[in-house]
Formats: structure tokens, C-alpha cells, sequence
């Protein structure tokens, strides 16, 4: 910050919040507000005045709302933006002199002193008539008048009021920098995600499942509670080195193939795996998806199969080995010969950007706005930087996945340059202790202002030992702290429901039989299927706000190692709830939990409700500490509502 | 960072250190490292390369120095500046294909596979013998004709290193900022000020004092130990609204004023007061001063008495009341009638700046480096910014000291603005726990890189409550803390030797009698002078590294809340320093003190010897922990250097 004016004697810094000091945005949904702070000062004893300013990125006038100081120079204000898009804040102060005149002159006790400071009173508020007009302008000049015989009027506080209205701004400091926001619908950070294979949904066994089949298979979806229905990569599959059932190196000929093999004869990314159905079924399914309430969300994996029709119009976008033929994907030793990675450094870089971008386009153009994005950390950073900017400028409500799971800084990378949300380590965190750091992280680091979890307890690639050895319980277990410990999450089904847990071979977190390879058949009729239970999560996270967004997230003192507590509360306390979860997936545990009275807004010495939304049961609960326990296989989970107790005296009882 | 080119792949992000993002310099002295850390990654699975990059801020070529991986992204380089100057360092990554040629080509395991891959590579190898000359271009040329007929030399290691110096950086990255640092002389980090009055530096009581007087006192400051000697202002003292002896409103006739109250008919700020002496007189005291090692720090306070000269010369550099008259100094109700501050608001403001940073000049002119600037914050930022930044610029020797005891962000501001050393807290932290808060602070938190605390047990402003009723104790305590906790300390003396504590009523830290408004006489013979003491920790201080330096400082446990322990060492170990100060000034407290042994560098089952360089003593010590006792009548401090164990087998004991 340099100023051409020696006279701007105000300071600002530590403009918050700030990604990467303002070169990434910082992410809100409409309706969530955006609190600001900056530490703002001056030299000497003067009083201080700020704002907060912003605007839509193409709006040209500035908003501005009064700062507020919270003490220790610390400055703060918040606006709650009402409409997506892309918005700039900043922060200006200034030396306030009329302010500073009143305050001084509270102070003064010499009455000559006064006589003499009521004068430059006067001027001040002749100066700030000059700024202002109307009625304004008036009043402040009457009283300009005033001010020159008497000092009664000196310390009015209505006419301060209107003075502030016009103050003299001509030597104000100004945060340099116009602070990104991008302001997204609210399934950017509410959302719940369910995954098949449209090619095994067909009704009966042995046939390939078409879009028509998905359809019938919406009011199931529906009635689980999801709004997002995943589809993996819906192209025509390549034939030339197919991989055959389990990752066989062949196929037969009458193999599937895997969907992430991109392209054939019959087209690449923007084209139809001729045996899901046409184009005319696939718009059939999205708006048939909407009118059960459920969004479609596309896989976008930016690779080919060896008879993708990229390669041959396109031979220049790929790298080539010694003998001329085409790179594979490959990380020595292991080879993937049957996919082609783009080579993001060749010299047709450009085209190659816009022709990748170009897929967006073409299935946002037949009403898909839900993309997950497959390993997106294994193609450049800055075509996702340019490719999601230029989509959501022209799209705003169109939302981004994620699906990297590699090192924190890279995951944390894609999710600044702009994805909407990102797939999480928590598949892998298990234990109490791993559970708490890691979601408190996700909740109160840096990245709580741009990095928006999306937890999955399995994928169609990752099947844990956890699932894989703790029967019925563990897929309880995974689910309700899925559901309850982020706002979005989502399942790979029916796999999950039906609880499908043999793995390829043992130690590996491939599943056995994997629909990535072969068409798979469902009974979802299953008695044993957790369908229920996996609908009451849902139907509680659309009833309960505070489970829809995951910045209050805060963990519970439980004294048995094998039970967490949390709760999750709606910023202004209307919704609160705690989740009490037994880890075990063998063993009944019970423990004291310890809640936060005061942050809950309860009286130490009243009773509350507490009330089960799972089981429907209420417990009349006193004081912090109280006694819970679970049977895993019954239920591990306890989802409580907090009903805090009202006392109004025409009520013997009466929970809020 | 934006990229013309879409085909640079890495990334640079949290270049540090930095302070507010590279807006301001981070600091250190001739012969400290810069060890600079940052995250670099790219797409995919490709080997990158990073360098560290720096150059003198006019220097036109950088210095490169390759950055090693640390793991988790982040990558690190250091360098060590070796003259005082401002400096600039950034860092550029890129994708290194050469290095992920020969990592991938490492771990390939089919001879076919190989076959191919070796003539990527004598392609590559071809590519550096082009970018390379002289003897690196004809060896990698040999090699590549090589590789296209044998694997055999494919991972000849000295090849590697040969085309590692020749990298092919057409699409690298490089963090956009080029990151101020600012390179200071070492008495920056590690000074030992003395303050005195010169007037009161005459040997006989009642005489005015003159420099050659102070001349007369160089030996005695030495002796002491100390490095700076700092004299309050010694320009001509305003007649006008003089204050008398204790502050009293008005000045008898005789009364000498306080020297703060600058200017009078004989001049201002660039004036000596008369009754010290000639501007001859001055320069031959720093001259005398330099031939005892000592350097002269002079006072810089921007306020005016009503008859300094530039209240006649620039009336508009100063605010009007509404009578007309000049607004003398105040905080109402509180007025100080007897100074004028400057209007940095008023529209002279840039000839007012120029004659403000000429009075830097004159003195620099006159043979002064080192500056105490009175009340720094309560005059405008960004005045100090340039001032410092234009006079640093010509004499990159100049030393800034910020008296501004102030809230802790606007002291943080002035030390980023460019001021060298900062006043601290330090005076007003007496406990165990705020101790070690406040210089954990210092030492650790991002403060480290651009505030240099100089820490004051006294001033003429401050007479502590510690030291009014605390007796000897309290000064031996508190000189110990300031001389071991901080490498830059200062006392206000002869009254700190000479133990003066009386204050001017109850409840007040200022001195009864003092010499902020009349003459005094020090004796400084007398027999319970504290002169030795001081002498000691300042000789300690000089003798070892480990307290010349205020980063390696931590905090040791003790089990006695009386007693603090902390440990400084040097970067490499050779030097560590572990003190441990009785903070009672009244009873004999004993502890255990447990030492980090693994930080030492001792090993756990060997004895080391504990040398308190005070007393001369040695203790073999055993172990982590060890006992401790310390009578504050009698020394209150161990200041202890730790002799490791040394195991020759030439020597039976040997301690480094």
C-alpha cells in the first residue's frame, strides 16, 4: 500500500478472511454471511472510522456497511450475500475529525477550553452540510449556527448521527486489493450424493441397464433421501485393450469393459454409450431425475481409450514414446496401457484447453450442472483455474467435485483454483482420535473459507478394511458419522446399503467383482438392506439446518475412547445437535459426555430435552455431564436434537 | 500469479517467510542465514526442481541455490547474506523432465520397456548438450550418442549431475513477488544501550553538564560493558511554558526544563544546547566515544516548544485553535501546553516531511548511526516508512530504535515500517508465567522476522512498581532477565546502578527529582553500586554468541513458580547458554530444572558440566534433571554455559 497523499495517516492490515492473501476467493453459499475483520489504526489518539466495502465483480458501485471495533485495533463487519456469483470486498478507514472532535470535547472540563473547542465544532459541522443535501444538509448547518453561540447543542447526539452520514473521506486509507468471493447455491455445501452404474440397474439379471432403467430406479433413490444422483462415465467404452472382470489385462468379447476408458468408434466425451441409450433417454433421465427432486451429476475423466476418436483427429495432444507410438498412462513399473493421458505440455495446448472445456459446455447444454471430476490432480492446475472461471461465469450455479485423494497441498490447491467441493481423507480416518484432528481441521483451518468436504464411507475404487471386517455395524457406523459430521457426503450404491464388502484379494481396497469391470445385478429388497436407516440420516439432515453447513462443528469430551461426540448448530442457536457415535463395530459402549452448556445456551441449573431423532425417544438431561450408551448392533448412533427448556409462567413445561 | 503460457505445470505457494505477504521486509544482519521455505508441487506424478533466487535490491543478476524437498510439498533453500543492504529472493519450480526421465527410467523393469526408454533419453541427454557449453555440452553430447545404443549408462550419476545443470526452465513458475529483505549491521541484533543525561554528567553537584563532562564518564560506561551510549535530546530547551523541577507548571528562573521540550532562540532540532557545548565539543564525544568502542545514540523527538524556531518560520505545519493560537499537545482533558506537535494532516506536508528527515541527516552528517525516536506513534505512518526507506537507502548503517510503548499492533507496524530494534512490555512482565508468554512471543511468533525487541528494566518514564519496593534484588533480577532474555537491552543509568527507586508519589512510575526536569548528581563510587554486576552479564553477553541473538531462545521447565529457566544456543550448538533466575526479590527459592538433553545435543547417560560464568563455579550435572537454588540477596541468577562431554579416548575427562 503507498500513498501519493502524505496525509492518509490511517493503517490497514490483516484483511480477514483472505485465501492465500487475497489470490484465491473465499467461498460462501447465498444466504451465508460473510463476516469481516481488519485490523484498521492511526498514529496517535484520533478517532477511527471504517467499512466494509463490496460488490458483485461486475457491479461498479461499492456497498458499504460500518465497522465495528472489537478491541486491540481489531475491526469487524458482515454482509450476507442474496444472489450466486462472483463478488469483491475490501476494507477503507480513515482519521475521523468530527469524531474525534466530539469525543475530545465529551472530555473536556475547562469551560474556556470548551467555549474555544465549540467553534471548531461549528466549522465541522459547517463542512459536513457542505457535504451533505437535502434535509442533511440543513440540520447540519442550523446547527453549525447553534454551535457559534452556545456549546449546549455540542454534544447532540442526533445531529452526530446525521454528521456521520457525510464524513470527510478526502485522506482515507484503502485495503489495496479487491478480495475475491464466490457466493455459489446452497447444494455447494449441502448436498447428499448417492452412486450406481446405470449398466447394472437394469431389472433383471444379465442385461446391460440403460437410462430407462435408471429412471425406475429414481423413486428408490428419492425415497433414501439423496438429491444428487452420480453417474460414472456415461461414453462409449473403448474395445482396443479393454480390461476384462477384476481388471483381467483382456477381455472377452463379451465383455463390459470400464466406463473410465473413454471413447470408441461411436465417440468420445461428448457422445452416449450407445447401449445406456440416446440422447433424447438421457434428457428424459435428467428431467425425470428433477421431478423426483434429485439432480444428475456427470463424471468428467479426462482421458482416452486407444480408439477414443481424440487420438486419431488429435494424435498432437497425446506424447509419444521412442517408436512413435502413443504414451499410456503408466508410473514405472506399473502400466496402464488400455488409457492415454493428455500431454497438458504439448504445443496444441490451447486448442486442447478449449476443446476440454468444450464437454462442460456440451453437457451443461442438456441440463447437467453437477460435474465430479476424476483425478483432476493428474492434469494441469492452471487449465482447472481457467476452465471452472470461464464455466461459472457463464453458469454460476454449475458445481465441481473434486475426486483427488493425494497430498493435502494438492487437494487444497484444486479446491482454491475453484472446485466446488473435494473428496476427503475420511474413508481412512477411524479412530476417535483421527476422526476429531481431522474434521476439526476441515472445520476451523485455513480451509474452512474455500475447501468444502464431500465425505464418502466407500467409492466404486475404495472398499476399507473397516467395511471390509465390521459387518453390519461398520456400514452403520460409517454412514451416521457421514451424515452427520459433513454436510455433504455421499454413498457408492447399492454396494453400501447391501452392504457389499469382499474385496478383490485380501489387503486391497478393490472390491470383488467390481461393476468398474462387469455388469453387477441388485436385490434391492434385500430384508438386511440398511435403506431405512440410511433414509432416516437423510430425512434428519433436511430437517435439522444445523446439519447443512459444517462450520460449527465442534467435538465433545466423552470419557470411553470408543465413543465420539459432537455438535453442530445453526449460527443463530435455533438448531443444535449432537451426535453420539459408538466407534465399536463388536462391543456395547457406554460413557459420560460432556457438553458445552453455555455455547448451547442452556442454564447450568435447568433440566433440557434431548431428543433422539433417530428412535423418536426423549431424555430429560441436567447438567454437562451425562451418561450415554449404544449397542452397535442395534444402533451406534444417538442424533440428538438439543430442546432447550423455556420457562414462561403459564407453562409448567415447555421445550423450545 | 497468472500464466501467459498454459503449459507451466508447477505450482509456487507460502513463500516464507513473509511478512503481511512480502508488503513489508523481513529482517536480519550481516552473517544470518535466510532460510526460505516454500510449497512446490505440480500436476501428476512428474519429478520438479525448485530454486531459491536472490540478488542485492540493485543488483541486476540473481543468485540461484537449488531447494531440497522436505516432504509434504515443501521445499527449502537458505543463503546468508554477507553485507548490509536491501536484498530481494523469490523462487521459480518447474517441471524437470530430464530428472523425471531418469526417476521413472530407475525403477522400469521390462528390457523392452527399457530399449524405448533409453532413447528418451539420449534425446533429452541431446536437448542439455544444446543448452550446456564447453566441456558439460560435449560430455552430455558423448553421452546421448551412448544412450542410443545401451541402457548400461543410462543412470551414470555423474551424466545426471552434468544435465541437472543444464535444465530445460522454458515453462517454469516463479512466485510473483519479489520479497524484500532488509540486511542490517550485527549491532541491529545484538546491542547493550546506556542511557544518561549529559547534564548531569558534571563531577561537581550543581554544575551544568557539558560533553566533555560525558567524555570524562566513556571509561566508566565501557568498563560497564556497554556498546551504546544514549544521550536524550541536547538541543536548545524551550523557555516558554518551561516546567519546573517534578513536572511543576512553571520553571523558576534557574530551572533547566525538561530537554524534550525542543528549541528556543538558539535553535532546534538540529541545534546543541548551549550549555552542553559546541558542535566541536560534539563531534570530538563521538569520536572519544568510538576510540572506547562506544557508539552515541541520540533522541529524536518531533515536538516543539512554543519558541523553537519553526513555529515563527512554518506556522502551518502546526494545527490553529479557533483563537488562532497553535493547539498545543493534548488528550483531554489532560493539555501539555508546553509542546507543539506537528500537523501531518496539514497541506505542507511534504516540505514538513523533508525537513523532518533532514534533521536525520544533519546528525548523520555530524557522525551519528543510531537513533532513539521519541514517540514514533503518535506520528504518521507512512512518514517513517519513506523516511527511514530514503535515509536507509544512503547509509545502510543507520539503527532506528521505536520508543512507542503502545498497543501491540501499532509497535508491530513501526518495527515493519523499517524501524531497527523496538521497545517492548518487557518492564511490566514480572511473573514466571508472563515472562515467558511474552518473550515465547517474541522469540517464536511472526514478530520474529521484522521486530527486534530492546528491552529496558528502566527508563526515565518508567520506574517500575518491581523496582520502587523490590530493593538490590529486584535490580540484579531484572538487569539478568533484560541482559540474558533479549540480545538488545538498555538501562537508564547512573540511577539503575545506583539503585534509585523513589518515585514521585505512590502509585507513580516516575522519578521523584527527576532528571527529565533538573540537574542531578550521580556518585557514582559509592560502595553498593551494582556497576560489577552489570559488568559481568555484559561481559557474558559479549564473550558468548548464544545471547547475541534472540531466535533460539525456549522456556525449561522448573517445578518452582519463583524460578525461571530458559536456554539459548547459537545455530550450530557451540555456544549454550541455559539461565536460571530467582524471580522472588525476597526469599531463597530452590527447583529441579529439566533440561531438553536431545536439544543439547548431550547424550542422556553422560555427565556435562554446568560452568556459571558469574561465579566461575562448575557443576557436573547428570541427566535431564537437576537441582537448583539461588539466594537473590546474594546473586539471583546462574548464568550457565554447558559444557558437553567430550569422549576421546586420548583424554580421560574433556569438556568442550
Amino acid at each position: 500500500m503507498t500513498h501519493n497523499d502524505g496525509r492518509v495517516r490511517a493503517v490497514i492490515d490483516a484483511v480477514r478472511p483472505a485465501v492465500d492473501g487475497g489470490r484465491f476467493a473465499v467461498k460462501r453459499t447465498v444466504g451465508e454471511a460473510l463476516e469481516v475483520e481488519a485490523h484498521c489504526f492511526a498514529d496517535g489518539h484520533d478517532v477511527l472510522r471504517a467499512v466494509l466495502a463490496w460488490r458483485g465483480e461486475d457491479a461498479k458501485d461499492w456497498q458499504e456497511i460500518e465497522m465495528q471495533p472489537l478491541g486491540n485495533d481489531v475491526w469487524r463487519a458482515g454482509f450476507t450475500p442474496e444472489s450466486i456469483g462472483r463478488y469483491r470486498y475490501t476494507v477503507a478507514a480513515w482519521v475521523d475529525r468530527f469524531a474525534t472532535w466530539r469525543h475530545d470535547f465529551a472530555r473536556r472540563d475547562d469551560p474556556a477550553d470548551r467555549a474555544l473547542a465549540v467553534l471548531a465544532g461549528a466549522e465541522l459541522a459547517g463542512q459536513a452540510a457542505a457535504r451533505a443535501t437535502g434535509a442533511d444538509a440543513k440540520a447540519l448547518a442550523d446547527w453549525a449556527k447553534r454551535l457559534r453561540h452556545s456549546t449546549e447543542a455540542a454534544l447532540d447526539e442526533e445531529m452526530a448521527a446525521i454528521a456521520a452520514r457525510h464524513p470527510d473521506r478526502s485522506h482515507e486509507a484503502r485495503w489495496p486489493l479487491e478480495m475475491p468471493l464466490t457466493v455459489e447455491r446452497a447444494r455447494a455445501r449441502f448436498s447428499t450424493w448417492y452412486e450406481l452404474f446405470p449398466r447394472s440397474a437394469a431389472a433383471e439379471p444379465g442385461r446391460h441397464g440403460t437410462f430407462k432403467d435408471v429412471e425406475q430406479r429414481l423413486a428408490y433413490v428419492a425415497e433414501l433421501g439423496f438429491d444428487v444422483l452420480y453417474l460414472p462415465p456415461i461414453h462409449p467404452v473403448g474395445r482396443e485393450r479393454r480390461k476384462g472382470k477384476n481388471n483381467a489385462v483382456s477381455a472377452a468379447p463379451d465383455e463390459v469393459g470400464s466406463p473410465w476408458a473413454i471413447g470408441a468408434r461411436e465417440g468420445g466425451h461428448k457422445s452416449i454409450h450407445p447401449q445406456l441409450g440416446t440422447q433424447e433417454d438421457f434428457r428424459r433421465l435428467v428431467q425425470a431425475a428433477a421431478e423426483h427432486g434429485l439432480e444428475i451429476a456427470l463424471d468428467i475423466a479426462y482421458q482416452c481409450a486407444p480408439d477414443h476418436p481424440y487420438v486419431k483427429q488429435h494424435p498432437d495432444w497425446f506424447r509419444k514414446r521412442a517408436d512413435g507410438s502413443i504414451q499410456y498412462a503408466e508410473n514405472p513399473p506399473k502400466k496402464y496401457e488400455d488409457i492415454y493421458p493428455f500431454d497438458f505440455e504439448c504445443e496444441d495446448w490451447q486448442a486442447l484447453w478449449a476443446e476440454l472445456k468444450s464437454v462442460f459446455d456440451h453437457w451443461i447444454g442438456e441440463g447437467v450442472k453437477i460435474f465430479r471430476v476424476d483425478n483432476p490432480h493428474t492434469k494441469a492446475f492452471a487449465f482447472w483455474e481457467w476452465a471452472i472461471a470461464e464455466l461459472q461465469r457463464a453458469h454460476p450455479d454449475v458445481i465441481f467435485l473434486a475426486e483427488a485423494f493425494t497430498r493435502p497441498k494438492v487437494m487444497h490447491r484444486l479446491a482454491k483454483l475453484g472446485y466446488t467441493q473435494s473428496y476427503t481423507y475420511f474413508a481412512w480416518r477411524n479412530t476417535k482420535q483421527e476422526l476429531t484432528e481431522y474434521f476439526t481441521e476441515l472445520a476451523q483451518g485455513p480451509g474452512r473459507e474455500y475447501f468444502r468436504p464431500n465425505v464418502w464411507p466407500n467409492t466404486p475404487d475404495i472398499l476399507t478394511e473397516a467395511l471390509q471386517v465390521g459387518g453390519r455395524a461398520a456400514f452403520m457406523q460409517r454412514l451416521a458419522l457421514a451424515a452427520t459430521l459433513s454436510a455433504n457426503y455421499g454413498i457408492y450404491g447399492p454396494a453400501y446399503e447391501l452392504m457389499e464388502h469382499r474385496p478383490r484379494e485380501p489387503g486391497s481396497e478393490e472390491y470383488l467383482d467390481s461393476e468398474k469391470y462387469q455388469l453387477r445385478h441388485w436385490d434391492l429388497e434385500r430384508a438386511d438392506s440398511l435403506r431405512a436407516y440410511i433414509a432416516a440420516f437423510n430425512r434428519i439432515r433436511r430437517e435439522n439446518p444445523a446439519l447443512q453447513a459444517d462450520a460449527s462443528l465442534r467435538f465433545l469430551r466423552a470419557d470411553n475412547d470408543q465413543l465420539i461426540a459432537y455438535v453442530k448448530q445453526t449460527p443463530d442457536g435455533a438448531n443444535q445437535i449432537v451426535c453420539v457415535v459408538n466407534l465399536s463395530p463388536h462391543h456395547t459402549h457406554g460413557g459420560w459426555v460432556e457438553l458445552d452448556l453455555a455455547a448451547l445456551g442452556i442454564e447450568p441449573d435447568r433440566p433440557y430435552q434431548m431428543h433422539d431423532l433417530l428412535s423418536g425417544a426423549r431424555y430429560l438431561w441436567n447438567g454437562p455431564r451425562n451418561f450415554v450408551q449404544l449397542d452397535p448392533q442395534r444402533s451406534p448412533a444417538h442424533v440428538f436434537r438439543v430442546r432447550r427448556h423455556l420457562h414462561r409462567e403459564q407453562d409448567f413445561d415447555y421445550f423450545l
